[in-house]
């Protein structure tokens, strides 16, 4: 699910979706603003000038939106929208093969909802970015409608639906596109994938100490050390109890929590007029402000007192980590508090040591959503990891995968009638598990070598006529430069 | 690509998207009208009862769209769409992995596109049912953009983007969801899943013999035989002959097409009307329709003379398919026609040889789809393979599976201090590449026993105080019925 806004391939900034880290597709290469740079820079697989042809045929540079008379249609997705071509395919399948495996690795099993979900689920009154660049609609049956802007929501509706048929605990995860709009903005992502990964049922911080453990391993699995990588944790208990000391109503919690969440990327004393304004006094400001700036759980104890529930799930919380092996990623950073209305525990969210990206993901403790969708309440905790950050940590590592096409054997009919004595060939080594790319048309012996070469294929299968009527075929090996001629039943 | 709306869970009838076969999902429990009794009947993963609850709550049975007050919200997921659970999500993952296993076997790369484009992308005038039933909408940003119907009009536009950069013959693949919207009727899926394979590039019908060796590829791998099901095969070109013999004008002739694809599904003297309205004169019209009843190449040779192209292809066609070895899958059948506007040579659709379906699935060359976009031409054919009539027809065949969800070890600390320890266990566990469920709550031991037999573990781990104390946890295998103590060291 989609925990902050700071996971949306955007974040610690005041634009979370224009990360300049989009995989190698095009989007970027039609972004304006900011975003311009880190595509005119690094974006080797996009074929700018064929991009550039399409422009000028379209005659509009910055906001291509329809087709000249005959001319070509604008060859571009809509704005803030990604095309994966093989190649950034490739990429994406490798990242979400990685979600799906530790997910696996952890038992969690995977589920999905619609894109496309009633407006209804995703509206919430508490000021937040995601909420306020929904991409809503009506459709033609006069109802409002979204485009997820997170996928919580829709498992806490799947949850509802199951109600008490569901077994406890359930741990759920989704790998789905998220969407989000804003209207006078331009260079900036409108979709991006999440990695989310829930427990519901689970009231003890043992889930939120599990979903730790998933990210951590992530991290590890794709190359990224503790000096890369951290994550920082709090609890939104620590702002509650300082709220609760200075006689702010619960009421206003969920919004106070949206606003100090703003506090690295909005100069402070904005900050401190947004709570003026929704009516906290200066004295209470100042309480909340310096209870955010204490770094140690010691300190916050001291604060908070000796029965303190934030104290207490956080120290619990790092001697599950040290069971696990993972303490030293994590940092205790009561900043921390997330831009999402519905948490109400534990918070945490990943961040790069040298502080360059934003968020690389972020989730939380959420025991109150199904009751604020009318059910009864369940203890839920999960997190949201996005596609975008993540890949840009890793380019700027070199520890981006760059995973290529390949087949195992090329065919090539040598002419034409041999085209159905080569399909025959083929149709038996996809049979026995191999995979094949049989040439279509009648094609150089110079072509097919290097279109075997450019699929990093392990075999050239020539298909002759004068070894055919021997029953024979020619194999190239091309690791070992090595030919011979091989009875069709030898093949595999 | 969806070469037909015939594809789209729906087809030859006129509720394409109303397929009793859907997902184990909750969809159909949604129903109304003709779905409805295969929805009673055969929905075993789906939780009547709570549904029926949540309807209870909603207070509204056929239509609930909102949220009363302080009432539950909508449980359900939008109409026409479908919830995943776990359980419906490993089917599909099953047979998305079936589509991603015979693509890459056929040495095919996948591509994928925004499920949300420009509108113009899919408008076109020929009459289609697809594009009538357009689930369109203008955004905030007064541009108008459509949830996609079909696949095929994002390869070309992605093609076209690529423009001279892009290699030839490109062989690409999509897994990916389309939409459409019906203003009237009920119980009516509005998306599906569709699996896409295209070549762009290579003009004869070595083009098509390939495509057509994947879907049997297809067919085999899940278990059906060409008893249960084939593909009938043929070309636009016979058609578009009949219609120069008696001079019908070109521009005509995709109306034609789509009016005619609507033969079996509509009475004859229906799709005569649709005709004569059209202009078509009733001699052309009655000669079309005896064309159509051929079903020999001989005769069709006779009817269209010695150098017909379609005569030509279609031999063609069957001579590889005999060096595939699948042509007794192939039945030559001039009816298929397919409801595109864009086909203009080979078409072919797989059916079921029971009759009891609509088409599995659909497609053929569009060599002129490019232009139309208003770029260069290039020879292009492909296939639309949906998600909901196949799954139809295994469960009808029995072979429909039902993949559990299953993890390696259960871990279970039994007691509280003992969490810490039994983190360290887990981790050390799916270190070693296993899949663990750590139990994160205090549970009796028959409860752990059960929980493990549900996910199918093949051993449970039990963290107890006396045997840690030692360096070691107490190991169940649960296939052997066997426990020993274990060395932690040892456990992998």
């Amino acid at each position: 699910m989609l925990r902050n806004r700071l996971n949306r391939g955007g974040g610690r900034t005041q634009r979370p979706f224009s990360s300049p880290a989009t995989w190698q597709g095009s989007a970027k290469i039609r972004s304006s603003g900011w975003c311009t740079k880190a595509a005119a820079s690094d974006a080797p697989a996009v074929p700018i000038k064929a991009v550039a042809e399409a422009r000028t045929v379209v005659g509009k540079i910055t906001e291509p939106t329809g087709r000249t008379d005959k001319g070509l249609i604008d060859t571009q997705p809509p704005r803030g929208t990604r095309d994966f071509f093989p190649e950034d395919m490739r990429l994406r399948n490798w990242l979400f093969g990685e979600f799906a495996a530790v997910s696996t690795a952890f038992g969690f099993e995977q589920f999905d909802a619609p894109v496309l979900e009633s407006e209804e689920l995703f509206v919430r009154k508490a000021g937040e970015e995601i909420t306020d660049q929904l991409y809503n609609f009506e459709d033609k049956g006069q109802r409002r409608v979204a485009l997820r802007p997170e996928l919580t929501p829709s498992l806490a509706r799947l949850v509802l639906q199951r109600g008490r048929t569901l077994p406890l605990p359930a741990k759920w995860f989704a790998i789905g596109q998220c969407w989000r709009y804003e209207r006078m903005t331009r260079g900036r992502r409108r979709e991006h994938y999440q990695w989310n990964m829930d427990i519901v049922g689970v009231a003890g911080v043992e889930a939120e100490a599990e979903l730790l453990a998933a990210i951590v391993t992530f991290f590890e699995r794709v190359g990224l050390s503790k000096d890369d990588v951290g994550v920082k944790v709090s609890s939104r208990k620590v702002l509650q109890s300082v709220l609760t000391q200075y006689g702010v109503p619960p009421e206003s919690f969920a919004r106070v929590c949206i606003i100090v969440d703003k506090l690295d990327k909005l100069p402070r004393d904005k900050v401190e007029e947004e709570l003026r304004v929704l009516g906290v006094p200066p004295a209470t400001i100042d309480g909340v402000l310096s209870a955010l700036s204490i770094r140690s759980l010691e300190e916050l104890s001291r604060l908070l007192g000796p029965d303190s529930e934030a104290v207490a799930d956080l120290t619990r919380l790092f001697q599950l980590a040290e069971g696990y092996g993972y303490k030293d990623w994590l940092v205790f950073d009561p900043s921390v508090v997330r831009g999402l209305a519905y948490y109400t525990g534990i918070v945490f969210e990943g961040f790069d040591r040298e502080g360059k990206l934003r968020a690389i993901c972020g989730g939380g403790r959420y025991d109150r959503l199904l009751g604020a969708f009318g059910g009864d309440n369940a203890p839920m905790a999960g997190f949201g990891f996005g596609d975008a950050v993540i890949v840009e940590l890793l380019k700027e590592k070199g520890k981006l995968p760059a995973p290529p096409h390949r087949v195992d054997d090329v065919v090539v009919p040598l002419d034409t009638a041999l085209r159905p004595a080569a399909s025959g060939i083929a149709s038996r080594l996809r049979r026995a598990g191999r995979s094949v790319d049989l040439v279509l048309e009648n094609k150089k012996m110079k072509w097919a070598f290097k279109h075997a070469e450019k699929l990093n294929a392990s075999r050239l299968v020539l298909v002759g006529a004068s070894e055919w009527e021997r029953g024979k075929v020619v194999v190239k090996d091309l690791a070992k430069f090595h030919q011979e001629e091989v009875p069709v039943e030898d093949l595999i």
